[in-house]
């Protein structure tokens, strides 16, 4: 087990470093890391086999939680302990635990299947709508998200802390252009759109290798998927509101995609 | 319309009646009034005939939204003008507008029918479900929500918040006693559960007068309910989550209830 170092000064390199890769996308992509705050994603990480870079926590927790921290040391290069000032410099949380892992990005496991069933998000924005959907995914047995990269990123701390640790569990897939991925894997995609005209969901019949399209929370699906795409189908609304929000649409397309399963 | 008094005192007693109605549940019920604070969700209630006991506007708004504040002022009883600073002291967000209504609960202006399709919620706790259920019933073209007394408070600032002002023009009926509520109105009801004997939500037939009923995000529904509802219904899950989050299995269950009107 590696030894704790302990960080006195909150001009140290890792205060830094860990501060960037909570708030920048591009600062996890280019490391291949992220973060983990709080003793339940962190066990959650570690039942899920992913490795940790580092792992980092206060004097408190060090001690309140030594069982996990115990067990999460042994998974991790190098450890450090903080006081709770300066661990409050790197939180992403008002009332911090004391628990922060940096964590690798788990090595794709699985590939994309024509024998499953996915949804595909176009330019998803929100995080928290991100961790809805994947939480619904994992409950109802999709078999993994595909994503394009203009999506909001996985790895932030809200889309994980709004997955409940199901973006970590999930096959997820972020490929640059969605519908070349979909083409390559020979999957049948149907676009849900806001659309009168399009084909009633409720009246489709899904097989193995169907992909569900989502798209962007204000504009829905680009021009370019929407013409590309094997079916446009759209969920039938009576009320008065504009639309239904990005995971509820989800949930009622992926729950008609699954049902018969 | 009224003329706008100016607040300069922190020790004002309006700005410790708004303060007292954004927290306080107890608070809104007894005045029978709610806080509304931002342009877009005064501009629904407006379009809803609802009316506000107080206009409360900072000075730069009053001069920006001069055209809404007009409009607010003439269904104001009276109305205020505060610096932005003592405003923040009665605002519910980081980037405060600057614009809050003291709102006038609407008195109901529709009863529970059974040629309506209804949702219940019994001790509902999250008000930002609540929110999404809302939104969901409303895009659905729901009825109505009956509830439980001992669920969130569909007139609290996050619940409003999180369902872009539908809260404010769906029926709402809290209820006391859910089931006495459900059999006095002769609706015929499906209880929500996580339950792999119960029967699969898929395999119903809904028609007019019927209700679904959900229960706490933790505890699911109580007994009571359970054991007096007309059909145990669940949404079959494949995956590894432990179960749908209220929201989703919310939207899954009005759609199945929905979906053939």
């Amino acid at each position: 087990m590696p030894e704790f170092v302990k960080i006195t000064s909150k001009d140290n390199q890792l205060i830094k470093f860990v501060s960037l890769l909570q708030t920048s996308a591009k600062q996890r992509k280019q490391s291949g890391l992220f973060v983990l705050e709080g003793l339940r994603i962190c066990t959650d990480a570690y039942d899920n086999n992913i490795k940790f870079d580092k792992l980092i926590v206060t004097e408190t927790a060090l001690q309140k939680y030594s069982d996990n921290v115990d067990m999460f040391s042994a998974i991790s290069d190098s450890c450090y302990v903080l006081s709770e000032n300066l661990f409050k410099k790197i939180s992403d949380t008002n009332s911090p635990q004391g628990i922060i892992a940096v964590a690798k990005m788990p090595l794709k496991t699985s590939e994309i299947s024509n024998s499953g069933r996915y949804i595909a998000l176009e330019n998803l924005a929100d995080p928290s709508n991100l961790g809805a959907i994947a939480r619904t995914a994992e409950a109802l047995g999709v078999s993994g998200i595909i994503m394009s990269a203009d999506s909001c990123d996985p790895f932030a701390p809200k889309s994980l802390r709004s997955s409940m640790g199901t973006l970590l569990r999930l096959p997820i897939f972020v490929v640059d252009d969605i519908m070349t991925c979909i083409k390559d894997n020979n999957l049948r995609s149907f676009a849900c759109v806001v659309d009168k005209d399009a084909q009633n969901i409720a009246s489709q019949t899904f097989s193995d290798g169907d992909v569900l399209l989502i798209g962007n929370e204000a504009n829905g699906l680009s021009d370019d998927v929407k013409s590309n795409a094997d079916y446009l189908i759209t969920i039938k609304m009576q009320g008065k509101a504009e639309s239904l929000n990005a995971a509820a649409a989800a949930a009622i397309a992926m729950w008609e995609m699954i049902k018969e399963v």
